[in-house]
């Protein structure tokens, strides 16, 4: 069958469900005196849009406010990973990514921001190939706080 | 009749009217638990001046904050489309894609904003060969909350 | 009748036709002691596709070697006027200037070269938004020798 | 079956295989008086590798020395299209846009340039999301003569 | 053994644990009426991740508010020597640094900023080549007073 | 009558016809040791079209070799002066000021390129407010000798 | 031990020593009628230095002429990880690049440019923070005919 | 002895110490009616550590609001330089610029920035090559009000 | 006299005929075995014009071709500054410093470019703002060889 | 007495003198099979100036053509160590780097490129603040094959 050897799909299947967030963090939290704003930014993103099976890519900022435990930076990666390895619609990958940091560190707030181009955009009907499309979540001190939202706005643009 | 080769106009008939903005979104309204602001940024826009029936063209950005509800993104495309593919003018068309979105997803807000060089005043008797035309069209928590219009004002910007 | 209302034929017709050469240029052709080349750059051009009917748009350069004779520049703005408001492809275009060129000075070369947007590439089926198409046109001594056509490439930069 | 709400296939399927050159260009080739290279730089191309069933994207550039005809440019669009909307390897995608050109005007010489971002470069095992591939055909002039393919390198780079 | 050839690990020996601060800062404490904020920005780090022994490294902004007394600038730059040749997770490391300068010469308050790329993130399983990371710390009025922080946020950005 | 309002006509009068090259230059010539080439390059001028009395501007460069003798570099501006404040065509000023530099100081070579934006084209009727006209004029080693030609221009780009 | 979670080694380790180049392009070369040069630039790469165990890091640019066979594009980053993933020196690894390629579908000329920074310069003695190393390899054609290594650098400059 | 060969000693005996300030700006004061803020920036300084006899430079600015009198502007480089050319701390140096201002002509308030390269930074153990140290002194206006303090900020950015 | 306040003059009589070149140089010239180009770029230079009395200023390159002797850089800044405050004519000045440094150390040859802006040309009638002055001096393998020649232009353009 | 503290004496003295070429590199002579040119470029260097104690700083660029031995890349830092903690003059310098290098490898050739600030030319007399001093040494290849030393300044451009 021609779907075996559709590897986009098994770019889908072999990470994305296979791999729980708790699987990917369990051993990379730790216990860190440290409750200043954390920033991994620039992180390279591929997913696959899960109405039209093809791909969107771009960058995700992520943020938090540490409440005695960090986690791993590479664990980050990892968890956007495991989201990105689904089929997917880009607002629930950027709350799903917020939701697993807060999970794996309980901090006092998280952000997260996504900006992608979407191929679905690029190669179908309307064909808007210059158009990229920008998602948000923000939790806790974040959501509530306009001035850390700001300071994460701030720090998270890619020089 | 030589109307037939009239390809501007076969522009506009082909796709705009014949097109409504229920068919073109029906089947891509998606339950999404997400609130934070969704930006679709850098969409190519082409149009005919109703008064000239010269082109006008440039970039659309639109923003909405979900209720439940969202879009998929490639349909925000083609109600660009919908609204672009007949005779226009620009204040109309940036006003008819943000009603559209609202009808669609009912969200708390929609921001649309539109800057385009229009022929007419390139090719006909001002010959302003390098003005540009901004407008926007702001509902609901867009209209009546200036942080809402700011983030949106500054996540709108495409790099 | 809608095309009375035609507002990119009302282009076409009033300048493009009516205008021969020779009335333009008639008045302006000066008995000048001038053998070095004269280049005018960066002029604006906007005409329509014969084919879709549909604008394209962009700059033109033209240089020529003087034989004893020169134009006078608005004149040049003007030849390239009278081509460009009639239905066209850009390969036409570039060449007929070229030769008015010729014709008005009899100089010991000519070169015109022509970079547009055409609307039919950007607003038709294939939508190539980003595309541009590039023309010349090379006369006497621009053709036959090479550094004639090099000091002309060169000096028709605009910066 | 799932496959039939694949939509990389369907882009594949819908225009690539069923036009040919011919349908394309069969109406669009025009006798005009020009010699001189005619470059159409700048346009944006998707494809889908073989191998992956993965999308590649990228620029295109063409030029051509006519020899007593011309083709419509949104044509050299339409074949890009053809050809792109097929499953390709990047070196034989390049290779028949210039063939397809060369087949629909006999010009003196062809050449075209195709520079693409992989996703299976980037989404796959080695994930080298920063490369970017380069590919040339040349045929005729722009094969045997140095200058002429000099001249196309030059005109070709898109500012 | 070969790990006695492990010169990243010789890195973190030779300098970091057996140093201690006060060994560094004792002899460049200096009283000086100067009670404006004072910065030293761009300095260079090279640090091993703790968990992983892969390298990470960026630049590190200090400032300080002096209170009577001032520390000699290359002691700053040894106190970032110290901290960093130890293993080390980035979010300790901002934190110890600011704490070592606070311990040197009891400021008003101070601030640092760490922006570094970290190995881990690039060389192992999810490979995000192009993420850096920012953590800061803020003691003092650099915590309690947001126009302070502000001040120092400017005046640290690298030109 | 009118032309004694026409205040563009009062800047031609006063300084253009009044002087002429030997008031101007008459006790600026200096014996000087001195076989280099010598370049003036960025001098402003400010002229008016003879035909239709509106005004071009631009920048111009000198370079000669010198003979034995060197002119003062003001009165290269004056030069430049004298002929660009009377009724002109850009091709005979551009000469006029070669010729004059030749007469004054016989060296082995001069050169001179003037690059202007002409009002003319700017406010009338073909109204191309971007183009910009360049003219040379070479005389004795700079017209004979390639390489004098090309050391000129590199020297005379203004950086 | 501790070594084991020494993750550098583990780096080396697992990729580089096991795979050979036949087992990773054995299903990835295609004949396909392609003469012209094809270029794969802007490859990250990221190895670590057998003296030091310190990791340098960079970018990879590989070109070559097609003789009747190419190389899947994504064979040639697997390539360049298999080299990369062991203990280096850059000269040598540049030169094994080559080699695989010329090994994989002999090709009438491979030119590989490597250019990296070296953490051992960066972190040890010296601190020569702001080096950059650049290593090439010519072979075949690249190496006999100068206009062809000329091409093969100009093509290789990532935009 | 050597010492008497040391010329950073001599830069640093010659003009700093032998001159006061009142020397220096005694015949430079003059009355003017101007209340406005002045600044002159992108002063070049150079001057020696006094813990390492090693030289750091940079540059400075200075602003002041005048109370009827202004200062000749050449006199604020005197002033530089008069306490550049002793051994020094930035700190200091910049401290005692502010009050040398104050003192001359008793303006409602005065604003110093210096950003220097540190040669002991650069030279010595760390060897932290690409830092840069900035301070500031603020006296009066510039103290108490946050708006003056930032006019300055604004204004003395060197373009 | 009023000449006695005129602070240009006191500029140039203090230093610049009091001193002759082997004042400046005699103790400065060193044996070293050196062959290569040896260049000293972006020298700030202010003379004073002899016509005038007018200050111009810019800035100077010296290179030369060692000859078993080398000079002291900061004799180079010397003798510029020698030449420079006496009355001058910028040809005459260039040739000064090219013959000094000729004299001095007897090179294979020696090079000088000056660049500068006339006061003259800027204050006076003319007011030609924005022109430039470019001078240069070749001796020996300076002039002589079209290899060498290039060679210091390259180096001696200030990046 | 007050030399003990003079610490830049004491960066000359430590490694300057006491470590000949053979005690740095002995250890790190390779066998490699590679003879294309290796470039390390970016080097930064700080330096005394033998004449008058005062610092000299910038960047050295290295390049040499391997004949069947490399050398350890952080081992050229080294080399610019020895001969830069010496007191110098930076043509000597220059000569040295290249010679060590011939020296240790016996290479087909070797370039070197110094770039430098002098403190001597901005902090004494002369003051001039922006001036930069460029030196080479061309051994072998480098100095008799115009196309080496042309490939060599072209890859040593750090960008």
């Amino acid at each position: 069958m021609i779907l075996h050897t559709c590897d986009s799909r098994q770019y889908i299947r072999r990470k994305g469900y296979e791999q729980s967030v708790l699987d990917v963090v369990s051993d990379a939290i730790f216990d860190e005196e440290c409750d200043n704003m954390v920033v991994i930014k620039g992180i390279d993103i591929y997913s696959l849009c899960e109405h039209h099976l093809v791909p969107f890519f771009g960058k995700v900022s992520v943020g938090y406010l540490p409440n005695k435990k960090v986690i791993g930076l590479s664990k980050v990666a990892r968890i956007v990973e495991v989201f990105s390895r689904r089929l997917q619609v880009q607002e629930r990958l950027t709350r799903q990514i917020a939701e697993a940091i807060e999970e794996a560190v309980h901090p006092h707030g998280v952000g997260v921001i996504v900006e992608c181009v979407h191929m679905c955009m690029v190669m179908r009907g309307a064909q808007k190939v210059n158009s990229r499309t920008t998602t948000a979540a923000m939790l806790g001190a974040f959501r509530e706080d306009v001035k850390t939202r700001e300071e994460f706005l701030m720090l998270s643009k890619t020089n």
